[in-house]
């Protein structure tokens, strides 16, 4: 899957022509004359027009005197002619990029004529309150109502952030002419306006994996009308397109050494491969480790804390926040780091249980059990303290096991081990704020030198913005979709024995971290 | 010009599927396993089909065990899924080819599932009570509200022949898949609402040739609403797409000898060319030949006298009728029959003026103007004589002088003669009319031995239903608008020295006609 490299060329290009005008020498059809022109000066051929638009641009070509600019949706076989616009408007091409995640959707906005990132942001998913999880809202879609809302509230809040930046930046809808979208294969189907049922229901079959490029007014999006929607293939039900999109902005699938992407959300979803194969495969080990399930666990956020240091000799606990204090609760990075600092400081054993017997003042009672205080209520928002419950501990445990357990799987049914993975991705906010080290203390990941392990950030996103920039990468990805193979993740007895030994800290075979020396309480 | 033949596959093509159901170890996504089974039994890829269809489509695919009949519009390099239906529906799929003429629209009715011709007729155009000729309706265009009416009747007319046709032959207009529709430039910008004024303003543009395949709801025409319409492209503003409809019919661009093609219609239209070359034009000859202007002229129907003969010797005329009597006027090929006639029986002089010294007692007088009466008062149906007036005659030789000389200075223009043409077909009504040998006689056809003449019928028409039966076709027709060559017409002093001489019966250089004897008066 190596391809030959290709100028970069937006999804939507502008093309400023400037026709020979119609003689009694040349008197070819008006329309026809604008094909040829983007066939003879651009290669642009065979190209699609709206035929209602005829009249008014045959209008145009003659009063802007045959100098205007084509705006095209680079989509061979069959290029598609948007727009038609006097004079040269190159410079105002605009896009937009979206990760469509459960829980909040991340936004680029970018000037394709100057290839520039102009903005980037993100939002709450506004599905959010139909019920936090996926489960939930593909209930709520089983009443065609709910389902339209839930399509409409998100097209909704695309819109609102558009509109903002519209106002901010000073362009129009009119001047957006692209916008790439990768979600989860639930979350696109919503998206579409789809019923997501069968995708949790046996024989799990989506609607459609690849749907057709789409126009801005078939999903009520303020681009321009005919403004190009691509939405990111989805693999499987359990693979979506912001994999896929991750695959492409990794790059994974052009290396010829191994290499694995994780990408930590809701669900963790892997991908193992190299340029002559590619495995995929997702599992529910996710929400404890973005810090959404311990009682003061909070996705990484302002007030969260990140980062953990405690002192093993003193065993003085010292933190930092994301953003300004006071802290709120602690993300996954911050749990990460907590468990990984007190299993070295002695606080906690092999097994991941408190060890009371190391004398602290940071020991509470929290309802009748044992816990471990980070910040004591009068420094805190909400002036409740921040404790680690041993609850919330084994949860952390049980997940950085289904963790462990999912990428030895994984690395094994091919026939290698972990240590021969050269490059590990790790995608979304998690990775940019985990430190490897202490992950790997914890047994989350496997014990690979430092250097291999490298933070993506959003992929999804930067997948989605790289198509906008070039639409060569439609190939690709129609390619890495039809080559990757998903690997259903069997719950069976060697898993569930994997599964346990993975559960001690950092392994019950302690062969496997020979970097992380196991202090001697 | 020369093609590999390809099987024969309609423009619109039924497919019954039976897709393998999803399974857990088959849960390939609906619409994706739909397009897998497309490509991988009949190598139909890629293809779009309606995004708002999708989950009806999905349903459908369930309801109906995944036994399916998908309508393919065959438009490589993009297919499109037009339709999809329970069950094996293969032999229900049915098509229209219109030939859009000024005067009359013609219609065959294809089941192209058997490739069987159902019905054909032909009907007024409704425009022509906007006026008869094409100038008067582009002026009547100029006004927005007129060139939506004159859009309309025209598919009003249609949607009535193919309603009525629905009723006889028992089929539904949702089982029509497929309208191909050829006309003159300005015939084919009505039909698509378009206006036509630039057509006949220097520098003559249309506004397209070549308009995309086209969905029947885009027109208003009661197909299928996602029935694709084919409207055959223009070359330019003064050959239309009959006239590459015609090219096609003849297969004049696949042979290798020297072919001629001359359509007779409200313009006269010829095509000169062989496999390598095409060479176009298109000429004001044809009323007069059509029957068009003559006093007791009249288009070629019930009652129009269409074959005369005149006995040298005692000057008795006989005539035949199209149809049942009693006879109307005469049509264009009777005028060409009565003129050769009257020449070799010595009633009319190299000229072309009456020889009223030959006594007769058809010779009458018209408005104090001598005539020849074909039919007296009391045989005629309104009780007129149907008589040939010197001014009908004049107008006779100046449009077969005219004929003469296009053809005539089109052959020589790439240095042939008249005679190395090998093939000379006619098309229209006046092919199948017209008798060669009259015709050469009156010094309107170049004299060929009368093998070489082949009438055609309506070429336009044919061609149309040639595409509805097979798509590949498409390309053809694609590579003939590139490759003829539009010759202007200069009348400039050469052509109207041709014209002077082109006059007399047969010709003034009778070496021109060797076989015609001139009768010696």
């Amino acid at each position: 899957m190596r391809m030959a490299m290709k100028p970069k060329t937006p999804l939507v290009q502008k093309f400023f022509l400037h026709l020979p005008p119609p003689s009694l020498k040349d008197n070819t059809a008006e329309i026809d004359r604008l094909k040829r022109h983007l066939r003879s000066e651009f290669g642009i051929e065979p190209i699609r027009l709206p035929f209602h638009l005829i009249p008014e641009w045959v209008r145009l070509l003659r009063q802007a005197r045959y100098r205007v600019t084509a705006t095209v949706a680079m989509l061979p076989p069959l290029y598609q002619l948007l727009q038609l616009e006097p004079g040269d408007t190159t410079g105002r091409n605009f896009g937009l990029a979206v990760d469509l995640g459960t829980t909040r959707l991340a936004y680029q906005l970018w000037d394709l004529g100057q290839r520039k990132l102009v903005a980037e942001t993100d939002s709450r998913n506004p599905q959010t309150r139909f019920g936090p999880d996926i489960l939930t809202r593909i209930q709520w879609a089983e009443d065609p109502l709910k389902q339209k809302e839930l399509q409409g509230c998100v097209v909704a809040e695309i819109n609102r952030i558009l509109g903002c930046w519209a106002e901010i930046y000073g362009f129009s809808s009119q001047e957006v002419f692209s916008l790439a979208l990768a979600g989860n294969t639930t979350m696109t189907h919503l998206f579409l306006g789809l019923d997501p049922a069968s995708i949790r229901r046996e024989p799990y079959i989506p609607m459609v994996n690849s749907v057709d490029p789409l126009q801005a007014r078939e999903l009520g999006l303020n681009l321009h009308p005919q403004g190009l929607i691509y939405v990111f293939p989805n693999v499987g039900s359990y693979l979506g397109g912001d994999v896929l999109a991750g695959i492409l902005n990794s790059k994974l699938y052009r290396q010829e050494h191994l290499a694995l992407l994780v990408d930590v959300g809701t669900n963790a979803e892997v991908v193992l491969g190299n340029s002559d194969w590619l495995l995929g495969c997702a599992g529910a080990a996710g929400p404890a480790l973005e810090g959404g399930v311990a009682q003061m666990g909070m996705t990484a956020g302002e007030g969260a804390i990140e980062k953990v240091r405690i002192d093993p000799g003193t065993k003085e606990l010292t933190y930092s926040l994301i953003g300004q204090g006071p802290p709120k609760g602690i993300c996954g990075s911050g749990l990460i780091d907590l468990t990984a600092e007190m299993f070295m400081a002695g606080l906690l054993d092999l097994r991941g249980k408190f060890n009371l017997k190391v004398p602290t003042e940071r020991w509470v009672e929290v309802d009748g059990q044992p816990a471990y205080r980070l910040v004591p209520p009068e420094e805190t928002e909400d002036h409740r303290p921040i404790v680690l419950t041993q609850v919330d501990l084994d949860i952390l445990l049980r997940s950085k096991a289904a963790m462990y357990t999912i990428l030895t799987t994984l690395v094994e049914s091919v026939g290698y081990s972990l240590s021969d993975i050269e490059r590990f991705y790790v995608a979304g906010a998690f990775g940019n704020h985990i430190d490897p080290r202490r992950a790997i203390i914890l047994g989350l990941l496997p014990d690979l030198p430092l250097e291999r392990y490298l933070p993506l950030g959003n992929t999804s996103l930067k997948g989605a913005a790289e198509v906008l920039l070039d639409y060569h990468l439609l190939e690709e990805i129609k390619k890495i979709a039809g080559h990757i193979t998903y690997v259903e993740m069997n719950v069976n007895q060697a898993f569930m024995n994997r599964f346990s030994a993975a559960r001690f800290i950092p392994h019950t075979d302690t062969a496997l971290f020979p970097s992380v020396r196991v202090p001697a309480i």
